[in-house]
């Protein structure tokens, strides 16, 4: 993006432009660095350039005495083409979405930007290669928190076209925000996978000395060779560790804002890991690779509202939230409550054909409705235990579930059937058995 | 509570009554144990027999071929009256408001009914006694997920009251459900505390064999006579130590819907713990008891929702959820966001005045609206950032706020300023320093 006039009149004075190594004498120090592109969302009047160190730092206009143009940018740019296939190699499908992982660093001005071709996408990480033939194409660009359902049901097909023309295995690269509801609406969309499809995202962007971005996605692509018929969701495992693990799709959830090691498997240990010498080690119950073919069961209504009860929450505005959708999952306290008043909304909207699924706020353990009245009054009303499921794997299913039908005892009875391991019935009995 | 005439019917046959030893055969089985009272909440035609073992089971009445009398219950009723004060000890309010905790074993029967006098209170556990001298109140008998913000304004001005009465330091029993919503809202509203407040819960019941209802409500004895003025929540530390855990009332949340370790402090560690010899062992930054006296600021606006992002969300359900409410917290994905089309939503909420503040679902982190166009955009809509502030205590928070000003520069500034410790500042900055 062009910089502002008030910048631009600045570096055009000693006919710096970007990739050019400049030292700016602002106000209170000298930086010397690389003249980095505008950014759409910077200040209007803001020069960035990026240090030696890695840093970008943005300095505005006003405080600029001067600026040194100390060396023009020369190298030109770089052409890079995938490899020809390699034979006796397994061929894995990346399938780009967007978000920090699929960003591709600039050879030119070292800034950071999403990978438009396929070819950015992967040599964003030419490791890959390494490991296996890859055929990439991106199909969005999109930050994961503006990935809708009706992505999640093209990628499923996308996936299943992959593995269906002979792909050993399909890598989505996708932002990590919502990346555990993608993994949760891929696994209850596909059926019989002849390879693992394997979801991987990356915490800090590739430009920066503690990125995940290729560690995650070279482990992914080990994932994605390995003997596996799943859904899965590969990212850093700790922090002190070089190891990646294997959650699965239906059970994993992002628990830190920024942390690398942020997903973590729940209600369940996670199914494995991907030591830092490429080995994958399985420890769960995982489905080997299936005979095929694969088929795509992508039926979804996104009328489902998630619902997070709290103490002040009042009857109308449940009523409100309530008013207009086909089906509701509550984040209830505990065992799966709510305040009493809210029960007889609860009780209403059932009635009127709203599906109402109960899970916990808590995130683990498990719903249990016949420990307290309140949990039995809840039952009474209609409402329908989601075991020990997350909210947002609730959501995903209860979406998938009212594609199929909206007959309540058909949805009942589809929420409580295992369709892609959401339920784990160990966890949270011991609680009751002592 | 009586049993209906079809139960009644066969226990009057053979002259048993409530806390007799009987044994019944049913069609599949017999059962040994005592008449256990009739619940309000089971079947109608349902005896219930504590089993030896400490189980109860329910018989339905059409089950039951016969019942023998096996000896008839003798024990008179016990008569318990609190001590007298010793003198030299100090003396801590209890302020009982039910659930688990408060919940009180019949000698007579087994049964376990909330505690409805104080000293039914306080003889849950007679231990209490040997730690302190004590006051003891039943405030409430509530469930705590029917706790509304009102109970917790009344709270505070009880604990302050008791407090500037003489109280060495206060404990609240309290339901776990929303006990950290409770802690929260007291650290904001209880000013100069001359001692500890205290909350404490159980996650399993006193007539169980792994009961934490005693060991919990001695350890928050211990608390509440140590030298510390700060709201605290004291739970079961872990599941393999005798330890309870000290945790801060802003920055704990129920991490488990039935593990009695259920509470983690949230980005941060917990402040201390409390031995199984009731040693109380501080390792964080807390405050001391002050001169006092204890001031109560319990302004309280309840019109706020907690709102959870999730992908299919649209903007006229946003719209429909924010349309009535002074206030708003967003539990936004990752750093803090939400998709692109509802941020118009907010940014026009905002403009009529509605407070919006933005908190991450990972629970952990810091929301940093700083790092991504979604976030600058949000911004400029007018979103505040929560920090690293749980949503659970940016809604408690944003009450209390609206409470005292809903003037919008106001809110902005009193919900960036650390009224209770809920912002940790040195939370979540390393990943972006690196």
């Amino acid at each position: 993006m062009e910089y502002p006039p008030s910048v631009r009149t600045l570096l055009d004075r000693v006919h710096a432009a970007e990739g050019d190594a400049v030292v700016v004498s602002a106000k209170s120090a000298r930086y010397a660095g690389v003249v980095m592109p505008h950014h759409g969302f910077s200040g209007e009047d803001i020069l960035t350039i990026k240090l030696d160190n890695g840093y970008n730092i943005g300095i505005p206009a006003g405080d600029i005495k001067s600026i040194e143009l100390t060396a023009k940018h020369t190298a030109g740019k770089v052409e890079r083409r995938l490899p020809l296939s390699q034979a006796g190699r397994p061929t894995v499908a990346v399938l780009g979405t967007g978000g920090t992982i699929a960003s591709y660093v600039d050879y030119r001005t070292g800034a950071v930007h999403p990978a438009v071709t396929a070819e950015e996408l992967v040599f964003s990480v030419p490791e890959l290669l390494d490991v296996c033939n890859v055929r990439a194409r991106v199909l969005y660009r999109i930050y994961s928190e503006n990935l809708r359902p009706e992505n999640w049901q093209h990628l499923a097909r996308e996936a299943a076209k992959e593995l269906n023309g002979g792909a050993a295995g399909v890598i989505i690269p996708h932002g990590t925000d919502t990346l555990h509801f993608t993994t949760a609406a891929l696994c209850f969309m596909l059926r019989d996978l002849t390879g693992p499809v394997v979801a991987v995202g990356a915490q800090r962007s590739s430009d920066r000395p503690s990125s995940d971005a290729a560690s995650n996605l070279l482990a992914a692509a080990h994932v994605a060779t390995a003997n596996l018929g799943e859904v899965l969701l590969v990212m850093h495992g700790d922090t002190s560790d070089g190891h990646a693990a294997i959650h699965r799709g239906t059970k994993v959830r992002k628990m830190h804002a920024s942390r690398r090691d942020a997903f973590r498997s729940m209600n369940e240990v996670p199914l494995g890991r991907v030591t830092a010498d490429g080995a994958v080690e399985i420890s769960g119950a995982v489905l080997p690779r299936s005979k095929g073919p694969v088929t795509v069961d992508d039926r979804l209504d996104p009328s489902v509202a998630l619902v997070q009860f709290h103490p002040g929450q009042t009857p109308a505005h449940l009523e409100g939230v309530l008013a207009d959708v086909h089906g509701a999952v509550i984040a209830g306290t505990g065992l799966g409550h709510v305040a009493h008043d809210l029960i007889p909304v609860l009780g209403k909207a059932a009635r009127k054909g709203v599906a109402i699924v109960m899970t916990t706020q808590t995130l683990q353990g498990r719903v249990n409705l016949n420990v307290y009245d309140t949990g039995r009054d809840l039952l009474k009303a209609g409402v329908l235990s989601g075991e020990d499921m997350l909210p947002e794997t609730a959501c995903v299913k209860l979406m998938w579930v009212l594609g199929h039908t909206r007959d309540p005892a058909e949805v009942a009875k589809a929420m409580g059937t295992n369709v892609a391991r959401e339920l784990n019935p160990t966890i949270g009995l011991d609680a009751f058995a002592e």
